[in-house]
């Protein structure tokens, strides 16, 4: 009788609970009231090819995929992914009668209540067929075992053309292979982000006879047909003997061809037990996440942590086969190519799409570099390659070309803090060549977001010239975000760590260069205002001034949020403020000002428009003042970096319900990767771009967490963070023991960590004004 | 240019706006998109008869009325009250084809972007029919300006019958007294709350001539009527000369008659300035919420402060009319009465509809007996005509009868807390003698929730007996809220607020009698598990235990929230739990523990279900716990109430959309009042009940609140609660100032305020552990 007492009083609110595995912790619902095309995950393992779940919504790259609160299922499609979609297919009951206005419009209507979702798994119940269909994957493969009712014939509905996601399906094939088997492809028509089209291919084996297969083209059905090319068309494969038992299917996935769709099939799942891919993509799942062990918390926080972290090793997602052939195309024809294989003839690393690294300085950078090296390492091989094909390293490629989205060489801070951090399995001399070409005139600094056939849009000529990206750049536009005072920093900090990579490369002349270059947001410090401000290309500051505005010279935000945007020269701000006093005072009324929004300009949950015009002081649904929090500690004030971390984490990253998550995009592991590391209480503010790179300590949610190093590239075991007397209330550090010796400064080393140890903080409910100053 | 730095940095964010007038900070939409019938207000005055404004929604008493997610506007009702509605007309324009199918479905379309609310108006432009329709009201009359488009002929159409909101329409009738005027009556139907049958009537003028009446009855329409009674029927009233030109009506209602509904329009308004009536009200509004006036803080913070105050001065609402006359429901038989008139003619107060005052013991009584002495003098004036009428104070009258809404006798704290505080106003010899009969068996203590017709399910008797109310109590349920532990813990608290009026009016022997049985709850605490739990009437535990199950035993709450019921005697209940340090470990890891759901059992801008059966460790959604945050300051650890009085602030009152509001029901001012409360850093964990009432300090919001103080009823002009650096991470009291004295308590008393003065607050980011220690 005793035991809830003892629970409430005695014990740690961990032990409300059985402790569970990282894998059962992660709640895959969050936010999915709010889903964009890719952004939702079931079936599908870290970085699978194969993302596969149930669409509500196909329309559109925004508001659709998986979206919570619709209540009809229109498909399970294979490929939710950056600008590309494809092989969207329904189980369906039917009879003589309803044959054709089943295919017409196939869609069900399903509840939450009769649904399951994990991590590698989804089941769900199909209302209208009383079909219970269950999806898992490998990485290249969507496995799927359906239960047919009794009554019925059986089929499955594949789409071959139409609108998916971000595509207009232009056309689509299939062909009968055999008894069992077919396969096909559809092609992504292009977009405005993604200018070349970009096929898919699928082969599907089923483990019940194909009965005959009619098509669905132009309002007509053609039954008994074998294979078919053109445009708009599905067909629905006809089943034998699928009534009341379990039907299986297996669907390869490549972007090469159908023979690759095929083999990835057959390398990767050459079985029909599907329980057994379920287990093996819990286990993955797992074993990714159990890197990171923490201790307290309360459930729902332990179950929001494991959330994010999951949110962090997906997104970004694999397009080379299991082989090791991918499609190239940067150049004017699609090729294909091979990845080098290795002595157990697999090949080396994989190639991904991947949205643009805007941002990764101050989340992936330190997440992966730090927890998973060998992911950092394959990106970078994986952008080397494309380097190598298209001469440039790549900025959000998609489907084996680059969509220049956003602004700026965001992909040089990610390589320079791998190479700093001792990932060294890449070719570091290819890479500093292509991240030096990126920095110049013909790189991607000269490319705005999306700019695919110019090379202007960018201006880093000018900004070479002149010290700065003007706004307006010029009379014509060419891409999107050509916001000159958002570029300029950006690529000042960029120049700054690109001179990191020169310095430990011997590089003097290049160091200097770029160094030199890091100084220019300074050139758009205006002292009237105070504020960093867009200037034209004579000179002239952009007027009249209004801090709140968003765009219209920053990228995704404005001059409140941009001019904290000098991560790697912080007292050379602070100075040209007025001091560390004033930054302090300054920052601390931003976040005071920021607190009734709760630090976010929207919140889709309440009324998406409810902050007007996104004009906030702070803004964390987005990337571009991510790092604010942290500036504290370099002001000479940790303890306001204590506080309010913990408060943003507190009121920004702590739901866990469908219509909570991110308050904004979560951009495809980003903002994930952010509440894992302010919740983790570690930071980079340089994105560990310097040598030996620094991490200051924020305030931990939770008692411990605890880092098990990759042995592979790191000589210790683990790292233990551990937050003694920590409670909401006592958020404060009152002093720290690093590896056994007491630690007075806020920030520590990156061997401090990896040489294995722990790092003992002592919380406490007021600031220690002594701590933390160095 | 550096205006905007110099904003941010040297000036408080209030100056970030020109100052506002308390009444145009009002944001009238929060929380309307979770609307319940009552919620909602705009043309209405304070505790006005009308409430008046468009529905969305009419079918039932949740869900409905002004629901800001929809679309189409069915009406505009004039009584939105506590199980109470009526009068709901609509403009509408016709031709003769269309004239059935609108008189049939009146519902327009229409958009926020074509909207203006504020206290005391509202304006909508009906899309359907491109009338712009502008509404405001005077205490008993609704006044509607329509602007009709040029074409289609112009009319009002009348409901009579069918369903509002909580209320069957059991039937209707009107009859035309004029070219200009028609006047009627609908019959709210009972309801399991309202047993007996309650009518409205209405009086309308309009400045138009009535060109003809259309009754639609039985899917047939009859033209040219003049009167008509029966069920189920709707009239179309038709205008003259209406094209293009401003059309005005007056609708004044009555509880009591046409006659009296008629009286109430010309006595309030007899003129046809609608502009006028619009800043009458705005004006009326503006002076009582001008009784608080802040400093500080920022503007969402000050418009969610005007918003919570706003509602703490409606819900409850008048039903006697402007001459005091009102329909007196409590007998067999409905009798029309007469308040006391004073010489000046009118009458001296005012009768009220009301939600039972449970909860209003940490709310109202505080806010309404320092800053609106007048109202609440008036209601417990209003409470003693129904106790001479129906011999028992009640408990939510609606409609001149009792409902016996929720448990206990709420309102004793209520009258005690008047006395004590020197509001001399009303009968104390008939109060004490009323409020004693309702703790005695056949007063509401023996009634539980609804019980109408026998006096059993109070359990006061049993109480009597054997020191708690058992759970179960019978065999049979007399009434809702049969919850034993819940009713035993209120009734425990509402004797002890009885004995301290025994003792200010010197009898001896209740005093006694009721402190006694004040200490009552104590034999609820089960030693064993050291929670209060629900005993059955042989004296067994309830098994098995659980502390988050709702319900059952505890009245809208569970143990984990109702142990800490004992506001009366905190060191009592700390002695049985161990001792203050336990105590204060015990409730600090509630809060811990009810971080991640926002310290509420729901959020309706969330996913309703999220929190699965309302299993919480604390709840700020509803009133049984709501005084959790301020008992810290009685363990002794007064910087846990400064700190969690202002996370619950922050988190659970501080939004300001359509979405967000109160996580639950407003419940007529009690939770409005709570924030206004905790914003302003007061509080009275006993309700104001001992002599001399004590104030708690928690953690004010804003750098400045001054209270006027009303100098009918106290000497002082204003008190004032300064704050002085506070902030959101400065929410610690270091040091206080009473009145020009160091004061080193957590609390002062009523003399110290209502003589007019100050408290000025020292705050700072680290808890003082030496302040505030008695």
């Amino acid at each position: 009788m005793r035991k809830y007492l003892l629970i409430l009083i005695t014990l740690s609110p961990f032990y409300l609970y059985a402790q569970q595995r990282p894998a059962d912790l992660v709640y895959p619902l969050l936010d999915a009231a709010n889903s964009r095309w890719f952004y939702f995950s079931s079936a599908c393992r870290p970085f699978g090819m194969v993302n596969l779940f149930p669409d509500t919504n196909i329309g559109g790259e925004w508001d659709s995929g998986y979206r919570y609160a619709q209540d009809t299922i229109l498909g399970f499609t294979h490929i939710h992914e950056w600008q590309l979609a494809g092989v969207s297919i329904m189980p369906v009951t039917f009879t003589d009668a309803s044959l054709k206005s089943v295919v017409q419009n196939k869609g069900s209507h399903f509840s939450h209540k009769h649904e399951t979702i994990k991590p590698g798994y989804h089941a769900v119940l199909l209302d209208r067929y009383s079909i219970r269909a269950e999806l898992t994957a490998s990485d290249r493969v969507g496995f799927h075992r359906y239960q047919f009712p009794t009554a019925g014939s059986a089929g499955v509905v594949f789409e071959l053309g139409n609108h998916l996601g971000p595509s207009d399906i232009l056309r689509g094939g299939f062909r009968q292979i055999s008894d069992y088997e077919i396969q096909g492809y559809m092609v992504n028509g292009p977009t405005m982000r993604r200018p070349k089209e970009c096929p898919v291919y699928f082969s599907t084996i089923f483990d019940k006879k194909i009965k005959s297969i009619v098509l669905y083209h132009d309002g007509i059905l053609t039954h008994d047909i074998k294979q078919w090319d053109g445009t708009n068309g599905k067909i629905l494969v006809i089943l034998e003997d699928a009534a009341n038992k379990p039907v299986l299917l297996k669907t390869g996935i490549s972007f090469t061809s159908e023979a690759g769709a095929a083999r990835n099939r057959t390398l990767e799942i050459s079985h029909w037990d599907f329980d057994a891919i379920v287990k093996q993509a819990d286990a993955r799942w797992n074993e990714l996440l159990s890197r990171i062990i923490i201790e307290g918390g309360t459930l729902q926080q332990q179950q929001r942590f494991y959330t994010d972290l999951w949110r962090s090793i997906q997104g970004r997602r694999i397009i080379s086969d299991a082989d090791g052939k991918y499609t190239d195309l940067t150049g004017k024809e699609k090729v294909i190519r091979q990845l080098p294989v290795g002595k157990d003839g697999k090949p080396q690393f994989n190639m991904y799409n991947s949205d643009a690294f805007w941002g990764a300085q101050w989340t992936l950078n330190t997440l992966w570099q730090l927890v998973y090296p060998e992911i950092a390492q394959e990106f970078c091989n994986s952008f080397l390659e494309y380097y190598k094909n298209g001469g440039l390293i790549p900025r959000g490629p998609s489907g084996g070309n680059d969509t220049f989205v956003m602004t700026g060489a965001s992909s040089t801070p990610f390589f320079v803090s791998a190479w700093q951090k001792g990932i060294r399995g890449f070719d570091i001399k290819l890479a500093y060549e292509g991240l030096r070409k990126n920095h110049m005139p013909g790189g991607i600094m000269s490319k705005s977001g999306y700019e695919h056939n110019t090379m202007m849009g960018g201006g880093v000529q000018v900004y070479i010239e002149k010290g700065y990206v003007p706004y307006p750049l010029t009379q014509k536009q060419y891409g999107q975000h050509e916001d000159g005072a958002g570029m300029t920093l950006e690529y000042a900090y960029q120049d700054w760590t690109l001179a990191q990579l020169a310095k430990a490369l011997h590089k003097e002349n290049d160091y200097h260069y770029f160094l030199k270059r890091s100084t220019n947001y300074k050139n758009l410090y205006n002292p009237a205002s105070r504020f960093i401000q867009p200037k034209d290309s004579l000179g002239k500051w952009k007027e009249p001034f209004d801090p709140l505005l968003y765009d219209n010279g920053y990228v995704e935000g404005n001059a409140a949020q941009f001019t904290w945007f000098a991560p790697h020269d912080l007292p050379g701000l602070f100075q040209l403020m007025g001091g560390n006093d004033t930054a302090t005072a300054r920052l601390n009324k931003q976040f005071e000002l920021s607190a009734w929004h709760r630090f976010c300009n929207e919140h889709p949950e309440e009324n998406p428009k409810f902050v007007s015009n996104k004009r906030t002081w702070l803004n964390y649904s987005n990337q571009p003042s991510m790092q604010v929090a942290y500036i504290f500690n370099y002001t000479g004030k940790p303890w306001l970096t204590q506080y309010w971390s913990r408060e943003v984490v507190n009121q920004v990253f702590s739901g866990l319900s469908p219509y909570t998550g991110y308050s904004g995009e979560e951009d495809q592991g980003l903002m994930g990767t952010l509440s894992v590391l302010m919740k983790m209480g570690i930071f980079q503010m340089t994105g560990g771009c310097e040598e030996d790179p620094y991490y200051e300590i924020g305030s931990p949610l939770f008692d411990a967490v605890t880092i098990q190093l990759n042995p592979a590239f790191y000589p210790g075991k683990a790292f233990r963070i551990e937050a003694q007397h920590n409670s909401s209330m006592n958020r404060y550090i009152q002093s720290a023991i690093l590896n056994n010796k007491p630690l007075s400064s806020f920030r520590f080393r990156h061997t401090d960590i990896v040489k294995g140890g722990s790092l003992i903080l002592n919380m406490g409910d007021a600031p220690n004004h002594n701590w933390g100053i160095e």
